[in-house]
């Protein structure tokens, strides 16, 4: 079948889906967690063949990391499957009601969006709590996940299909598309598609974003600060700080430059350096961060660097306002938190600072849709439209307007 | 100056604006309005220039009489103004609170996009009007007027530049810019504009969308539907058809085919002929409508037509299933209207048809945000994202995480 085709016929579930009961949904998604609980061993042994390509290949091991499942995974996403289905119908919900005139009635409603395209790479359990969380919105879906992932995504996809295609409805609201040159056929259909989501590196989000004309969802680079205020509890800041670094480097909300205020720098950069010293994590200061600690010197790049790794650069501010104005200029609108005793000085940070996660006396690695109590994660968005920072499942739901009358016309009211 | 240098200031505008309080920028609306009241005899020696160039080049009438600004218009533009002052101020708003843990509370609140990019035609009262909403929601704007009335938007634009300038936040928070050239250069701007919103033709519209990586808030065509139910009260149906056609052809919420259920036809068709027919309607109907009046036939294009015209096509269908199919296989998901009693069959249209506005017993000409007391109007969004339908403030609106916590790290949590 090709993509097209593909396409139209999920475009055509879309309008069914839309008002399909919550009961239903839940039900598809029942047997949804059943199916792949019930057919693990076949899941483990299609993943084993991806797994063997992998190897062939030399891929990395943080991707094979990602590729790999097991028992524990399985299990997850069966958990994954079951919180989906527990979490609130978010389509058909009254949003505002307005009595226009005598008998006029103005509802606005929540509705599907209609088509999600999602296109993720490594992960086949990303596949299965997409899917998920569109069929719980009414949304339908089509896939792509990485090639590497293949045969895992393929039995995973068939597991899904299978199981909710006993009600009609359901049956063409999932598709899976495979190649590269399917994505490329994909990104041209914005009369079928009404929203990208892509999930997986800033390359190929900057890609989907470049090639076309459907509204993308995404997150483009983390480049996460932490200031460390003038009246900041030291101590406070430095577990914080190396929370923000080295509890998980590789993800988009760890902190990838950390400022500092002049007047506490004496005392808290050489602790700092001593903690993050043990962890290995390479440190790149301004020249007034080298007067007081011995590392490598930053660049004007290193600003704007997200390292995806332990590599930290650091600089000296005179004032929040000076911190504020680093994070607007270099920062990349995700996450960015200020570490204060001053709920001033915390104030005019959490408001001036133009990123979708703002926060006081806390880790950046808390900006996550499942740490914000969202359900399951539909993505983090750093754009300024739609949907922004952490997005659950009110990302796949929009509105209609609904007015109701009895026989009125424009023409009486002009 | 260059118009990069022009976004750049925008932005930095935009950071500042997104904390101002209320009070100011009512204020700021407050000297505007006061400013257009006071140099309205300027306005029209400057508007008196551009309708002598649209003469000169023969503009047609339709766009001189949007051109085209008089004491009434001028009202208008103050009573404008002064109604965005009394909306209230939709920035700073809390839209959810949960507490995550002890002490470790997330807040989402309601900010400003940051800068909106605004291309209209002709009209230069909507310069006022978007400048209005810009500022009351706290977001930066960069204008841009139709060429033929440059000297209109200029003095306009100037008025306003002067009024709000007294206070520095607002000094660079409405820019304005000129020149087709300088339409193509904002285009690329994806780094300093964060949505873009075309008000004026549907070849605007999608010469803007297919040239930008910056989001598009707009509408494309207006392919409105009403349908007469086999249940439809037959006078009611008549007065909303003629409405819908007649009050105001030439825009995108007037009905282009009118849908007919078999069994009302006969009795339908020939009066509702009768009173289009006095309006000079010209009909063009599917072979069934042949065989009942005496109007031209429609071909398959017909479905697909946005007149902005007297023009109305008609088809004859067997079910309410069909006219929903056909509504969503040839409409363009801006309004659509069913006629009948029977409130099963209204609920089965509502909820299957896919468009931002669906209405029962009333006519397609109410979709718009003055009508649906949205206040003023930003637009008429035909997306499936962020704004769907007229769209009144709320559509220049986002939001941001706020988290506070006082010293809480993910590794306790994981």
């Amino acid at each position: 079948m090709n993509i097209k085709k593909q396409a139209e016929l999920a475009k055509k579930a879309a309008l069914d889906l839309a008002s399909a009961k919550t009961e239903l949904k839940n039900d598809a998604l029942k047997r949804i967690f059943l199916a792949i609980d019930k057919n693990r061993n076949e899941i483990l042994e299609e993943n084993k063949k991806d797994l063997k390509d992998a190897e062939k290949i030399g891929l990395s091991g943080v991707l094979v990391k990602r590729l790999k499942l097991d028992d524990k995974k399985i299990d997850d996403m069966v958990k994954g499957v079951k919180s989906v289905i527990s979490l609130e119908d978010p389509i058909g919900k009254l949003l505002m009601a307005t009595e226009l005139d005598k008998s006029l009635n103005l509802y606005k409603i929540s509705t599907p969006i209609g088509v999600i395209g999602v296109i993720f790479e490594s992960r086949p359990d990303a596949l299965v709590q997409i899917s998920s969380l569109c069929i719980k919105s009414g949304n339908a879906v089509i896939l792509k996940g990485g090639s590497e992932a293949k045969n895992s995504n393929r039995i995973l996809f068939n597991l899904i299909k299978d199981a909710i295609k006993e009600n009609e409805i359901f049956k063409n609201s999932v598709q899976l598309v495979e190649t590269r040159k399917d994505v490329k056929e994909l990104l041209e259909l914005d009369d079928c598609i009404d929203l990208m989501i892509p999930r997986g590196s800033n390359a190929l989000v900057k890609y989907i974003k470049e090639n076309t004309r459907i509204p993308v969802l995404g997150h483009s680079d983390g480049i996460c600060h932490v200031y460390v205020d003038e009246d900041a509890d030291i101590d406070l800041a430095l577990n914080i700080c190396f929370d923000s670094k080295c509890q998980y480097a590789a993800v988009c909300n760890a902190m990838e430059t950390m400022l500092v205020h002049r007047d506490v720098a004496k005392e808290f950069l050489p602790k700092m350096k001593k903690m993050f010293d043990e962890e290995n994590v390479e440190l790149r200061g301004c020249d007034e961060v080298l007067k007081i600690i011995d590392v490598e010197k930053a660049t004007e790049k290193d600003w704007e660097t997200e390292y995806n790794d332990l590599i930290l650069s650091i600089k000296i501010v005179e004032s929040a306002k000076e911190a504020i104005d680093h994070v607007n200029r270099y920062g990349s609108h995700h996450t960015d938190a200020i570490i204060t005793e001053d709920a001033d000085t915390s104030n005019l940070f959490l408001d001036n600072v133009d990123s979708s996660s703002v926060m006081w006396n806390c880790s950046t690695r808390f900006s996550d849709g499942f740490r914000y109590g969202l359900g399951s994660e539909v993505g983090i968005s750093t754009g300024k439209i739609h949907a922004r920072g952490p997005v659950g499942l009110e990302g796949l739901v929009i509105y209609k307007y609904k007015l109701i009358g009895n026989g009125q016309i424009v023409a009486d009211y002009s």
